[in-house]
């Protein structure tokens, strides 16, 4: 099997050449098993690669075996980085840092990405028009996704007498409703209506895609390294994040969720300075969306098989508001099917302030 | 004054055999009176084909005499079986169900009813437009009259020390306004501004309505009957209710909600396969902004004559989130003006998980 | 120096007659300094006028001085009573009045003016149509910027025990990160991005600009007038607001927004009558944008010199959901670019409804 495709992807993509970081990191595992802080920053910088490259592999994978089963592999690996750290997460019992993962990335994708992506195409662009229909239809999708992931914390919110059994069951047989739309979702999207989602599918058709063997390989490969690197990221969050005077809620929401998302961030904020805002905003919904009807689910689930104890989805208020705060926004914005620089500055500043909130926050608010 | 079409009309509407549960229940309630768990199946299985006749007998009454008068008379007595319940209830002097039979409506409508039209549509036909004009025209109307509707929960649910003196004299207030709203909106419906609701006044076309005599004659004779079931309803829904596990919340959310419902969705769903999704689309939306403006207002005022003590519009918090959520979804979704089946999934998914939600909810909670 | 363009403006606008109210308050003030109620009568007819004058001497001097230069004079003293009242409040130390008046010229914007434009508008016209890109723009900036102002409010509202410190420090840095936004935005209205606003920028076009010297004498004298005319009513309101059996909450949201804003509801109200929605709505929205996005920062910024204290930006939970309900309002019926009279009655009923229950809602709530 050859890796030529695989080297010659390094030498162009640099975001890649973070790799040196991942044998860096293991090294100072060895070495200084103590130095958490030193461990967390190179941590954070290994993930950023290996992300990237299992963006890359998926989508090899995914290009080489049709459009019916590389759209399935590309709906269930897409967040597949997040994922792996938040097993790693919740087999530690670090459940806040796995709930505030699970929400930092859906408003992560809905207002940074987003934002971002307005704010980098309207530098380039006057004004940019998007396709109205399907950015609302996803952002819709978005909005519903992630109002039923939420029934569980505003009910226990609103009446605070209900009981943590109570939460726990309806966190179970809402994630089991969840994985069914999930499933009905992908059928939608991948089957009847495939035509929807098309032109989002199979991101920077530039590159060319890599052969089948090199392709399951680097996945399989770059998944362990990814679980290795989450292992100490886990590790050492608690510490490095006391030494950097960040919250648990801090790090879960704003650094998981940027430093899991590089990969797409990347490819989105390509899309949109190349005009093409349709596959940055399919990127970025269809990423936060998956996350809700997907990733929180699964965790949910695993939480009986891999945690220390059940995990239910009830979140802190504040993270409840941020995340209907997030989608809402999504959703108006993306209505007008028009953007310009401003908005995208407006939709990154609240972003900004919600990581100036989460930064500032007493930690045992969100405990 | 002949019976002829009546009978017709039970032949062809299979909806209607459940008219033999009438007597059925009466029966019932005769031989064994505490037999609450059996009347309160009865009493819903006969609500449902009495529902359906009301509606016919009042959109023949309205066809007859003509536009103007016909509109008002669609408008008041479109939701009469949900009023007479209600009143049952109300007389009964339990204001929970009352309460949680209004907000269940609105969230069944803009979910359950909406949702399901997008799926049974969507399952027959690829992907199908409606006008968006009037939909969000409507879908405003509805967040309006929720949003007025829920201004005495939101202040009381933010500021617990309000005092019920103030709930009050804000429902009453609140009341005046919604009815002279109310009052304006017909105005505006029936007189100035009739071809934004054209296309909905008269449900299926298809049918001929019954002569005048038959008509008033199946209006009054069945409104009776009505009242007579929604009192042994009512009478027994406690105790059935805990023989179920049902919360009364869960019986005046969904039950009442679906049951009273049950011939406008018939309508509904049959607009939807026939892919005229904006008569589907006008009634639910239309008669969640008729419980809003017209029939919770009422029920306020008529607490002052026949119930034991004034009502007022205080929800509990749980349920002004899940309106609020309904309202802001149907406004959501009618906004693209298209639809398909993994829409309607999603929008009926939202409704099972609140559902879920107030079955699983301990029932102290709503008190 | 000619005042005779003041004059023949005194005579053509019968708002401007109230001006006989300014001499009528300080003589009263002189006579009777202790007849509370009289004094917030005579100040709030007597601000009304000199608002108008304001707004008119603002706009001579930006059609004198070019786009850019007069365009950034618009954009910062567009709202210039609205802020000398409020400072005036600050150095009073009557922090609740001058949150109060922040939130109500949101809501009075969004709602009452927005209401009765549609309403006065439609009153003329059967069906009035507007531009829908331009108008959804503009809902969205004022939805995000009002989130943005609402963070510390949602956070602390969630988080009971966040502390005041951290609220204080949290109010600066959203301070800052707003007035940044504003220069901004600024730049895209002005400069990059003109055509967004085009429409908007100068008012009334069929006034002819008054000369330079007399429009920055105006200026200079109404704000000195408005500043001692805030004075008394600032001094009055708290004695007075008793005696009516109104809330500070009640006279600063409702009373100071109305009185405030008289002179750019005039110009909306006219707007709308003229089948020229699109600047009705473009008063009513960027006028609220602007009050979220640099009054209310500026504000937080000069306590720290002018006040008591430091001002943070926590707002009473009540009057953090009628901004919330106000914006996504203002959002959802510009949104489909068409309007009739019965929507503006809907706009401006809920707004009645907040008033009602603000006038309603016992005082020490909101403290």
């Amino acid at each position: 099997m050859s890796v030529q495709p695989l080297l010659a992807e390094i030498r162009r993509n640099r975001l890649l050449w973070l790799l040196v970081f991942v044998p860096l990191l293991f090294a100072a595992e060895m070495a200084k098993p103590e130095a958490h802080t030193l461990l967390f920053v190179l941590s954070v910088l290994a993930i950023v690669p290996l992300a990237a490259l299992l963006s890359h592999a998926t989508e090899s994978v995914a290009a080489r075996t049709g459009d019916a089963i590389g759209g399935l592999l590309n709906a269930t690996l897409g967040n597949l980085t997040e994922m792996v750290i938040a097993i790693t997460a919740l087999a530690a019992g670090q459940y806040l840092l796995v709930k505030a993962s699970i929400a930092g990335v859906i408003v992560t994708n809905a207002l940074f990405m987003l934002g971002m992506s307005f704010l980098l195409g309207g530098l380039k662009h006057h004004s940019q028009e998007f396709n109205r229909v399907g950015a609302r239809f996803q952002a819709s999708l978005l909005f519903l996704a992630t109002v039923a992931l939420l029934v569980p914390s505003a009910v226990t919110f609103a009446d605070a007498t209900s009981g943590a059994a109570f939460t726990r069951t309806l966190s179970l047989g809402l994630a089991l409703v969840l994985i069914v739309a999930y499933g009905l979702g992908m059928l939608f999207s991948l089957k009847t209506h495939r035509e929807f989602f098309g032109s989002v599918a199979h991101g920077d058709e530039g590159e060319s895609p890599w052969p089948m063997g090199l392709a399951l390989g680097t996945l399989a490969a770059v998944t362990v390294l990814v679980a290795l690197v989450s292992h100490v990221f886990v590790a050492s969050v608690q510490q490095a994040a006391e030494a950097f005077g960040m919250t648990p809620a801090f790090v879960g929401f704003i650094v998981v969720a940027l430093v899991g998302g590089a990969a797409e961030m990347a490819s989105a904020f390509s899309g949109a300075r190349k005009n093409r805002l349709d596959l940055s905003v399919g990127i970025a919904l269809g990423s936060a969306s998956q996350i809700a009807l997907f990733v929180a689910p699964m965790l949910v689930l695993l939480s009986y098989v891999v945690g220390p104890a059940p995990m239910d989805l009830q979140l802190w208020p504040g993270a409840v508001i941020m995340m209907l705060i997030a989608t809402l926004t999504a959703a108006l914005v993306t209505n007008g099917g028009r953007s310009a620089w401003f908005l995208g500055v407006l939709v990154v500043f609240v972003y900004l302030i919600f990581a100036m909130t989460l930064y500032l926050l007493p930690p045992r608010v969100t405990g």
